[in-house]
């Protein structure tokens, strides 16, 4: 697929999720948090572009370079916007895909998902030396009480060429516990769930409602990383529960905002959830998804 | 200036504008028209990317095109959103300032000035052609009772040959009564003064404030052209007025509340004013403006 469109299509997705609310513990066009307010969102969603055209464009050609894709996006990133990480969580789920999406003649969601998955298994040492070099730069916040290799820094990185880790060997320690990682190395299935979903609820709804509600559909699934390692499994497993309970009740708008409310003011945000809605969000513009 | 540079700066003034709130009368990020919504404003912004990289592009060559790269600009936005008119006014500031940017070998906004007013001067029949070809697919409302050459129709195009008009020339008519047509054929005046304003602002408030005082301040000082033309030169006066009631007391927050919610409700929306603030906030944005 032409890459202008790819990069478009990934543009359009992360501004998309990033405006539609309400979000629960979110940011989006109603909400900031204290550092990385709704316009740095914006501004890194604009900085992305080049890469992302990137990413589509050596799809076609070889593949190679995920990694170093994934730490020039962090890079155009922080260049653009003083609000720390606003996308490394998506540019790990869209850099695979856009490339996938790249190597496609046409639009077909079978194949996206069969080379971002192929792309993956391919990665190399030196995709995982690149992404661990973008940590610091992306400003992620790791807890630190954490297994192997998932603290960021020049010990991981000594680690990484002392064992000959792979990109992808490291993503299947962390898929444990890790939404995004999971994602990156199961094959992307519920990017590509949500995105059969997503185009499902966009036929009876405005894209706000449509990504609204699959965002609290997966919260309502999935134990959110973010939550988990921040608070604890107690307070993700609330969460997710909560999310049920909204979900079965057919999301009723005040609910929606009142369980936004709570977890904005404990500092509860899910951004895997989030980034994984982005992507699949992508994939359903990708196929002709319009506002 | 790099074409890539000048098109996601052209992007991100776009969509902080659009985004900017609460700002009089306008589409924000909390306020939808009926067919035209907020989304449908960030899905322009993102179709128009390649047209706005093109222009720049094209503008280190020769600077030939400024009609077709409009017309183009809007056959991009309408493929990818169905909210009718959202940049066409943005557009025709937008691509001779991108062709003068990209022309530049560094930030000068001097020589940016110089290089889209002498663009515009050198503007052909055949830009005049693709510009009025433009305009039913933009879906621009146009008024009735309008002077010569203002309907955008076959007859129009007829007339445009028959006379041997440029798009310079025909704009000198409608400047008279028309803000942007003025931008256009008077050295982009208004743009570049506010871009020194905002550049102003940007050291005291947070970007939103910046981008809503300054429409603020342009609705106290020009009649909107949408107003006047819509609802007559009393309406227009009369949100000038208030315009700078509001100003002088020091933009209060619940003042510029009020105002939007009595412009909204009357369908009052400047948008002449909000595409000069853009293009403004995009040359600023070019000088190193950043959220």
């Amino acid at each position: 697929m032409n890459e202008d469109y790819v990069a478009r299509s990934a543009q359009l997705a992360l501004l998309l999720e990033v405006s539609a609310y309400p979000k629960p513990g979110n940011v989006d066009r109603t909400h900031d948090f204290i550092d990385t307010r709704y316009e740095h969102f914006l501004a890194s969603s604009v900085a992305l572009y080049p890469v992302l055209r990137e990413a589509a464009a050596r799809g076609r050609s070889n593949g190679l370079g995920v990694g170093e894709l994934i730490r020039r996006g962090v890079e155009e990133s922080v260049a653009w916007q003083s609000g720390g990480n606003t996308h490394f969580g998506a540019l790990l789920l869209f850099v695979p895909l856009a490339m996938a999406a790249g190597a496609c003649k046409s639009y077909d969601m079978e194949e996206i998902k069969r080379r971002a998955t192929e792309l993956m298994l391919n990665t190399s040492m030196a995709d995982a030396i690149e992404v661990y070099t973008a940590f610091p730069r992306a400003k992620v916040k790791v807890r630190r009480d954490v297994p192997e290799l998932d603290v960021m820094d020049e010990a991981s990185i000594h680690e990484i060429r002392e064992r000959k880790l792979s990109f992808y060997a490291i993503l299947t320690i962390s898929a444990s516990y890790d939404l995004i990682s999971r994602e990156l190395v199961g094959g992307f299935a519920k990017t590509f769930e949500y995105a059969a979903l997503i185009k499902d609820f966009a036929k009876e709804a405005r894209v706000n409602e449509t990504i609204t509600h699959a965002y609290l559909r997966l919260l309502s699934e999935e134990e959110d990383t973010f939550i988990k390692m921040k608070f604890g499994p107690e307070k993700s497993r609330y969460v997710k529960e909560r999310a049920q309970w909204i979900v079965n009740r057919g999301y009723q708008r005040k609910e929606m905002e009142e369980f936004d409310g709570e977890l904005i003011r404990e500092g509860l945000n899910p951004g895997s959830t989030a980034d994984i809605i982005a992507a699949a969000l992508f994939i359903t513009i990708l196929g002709g998804l319009r506002v």
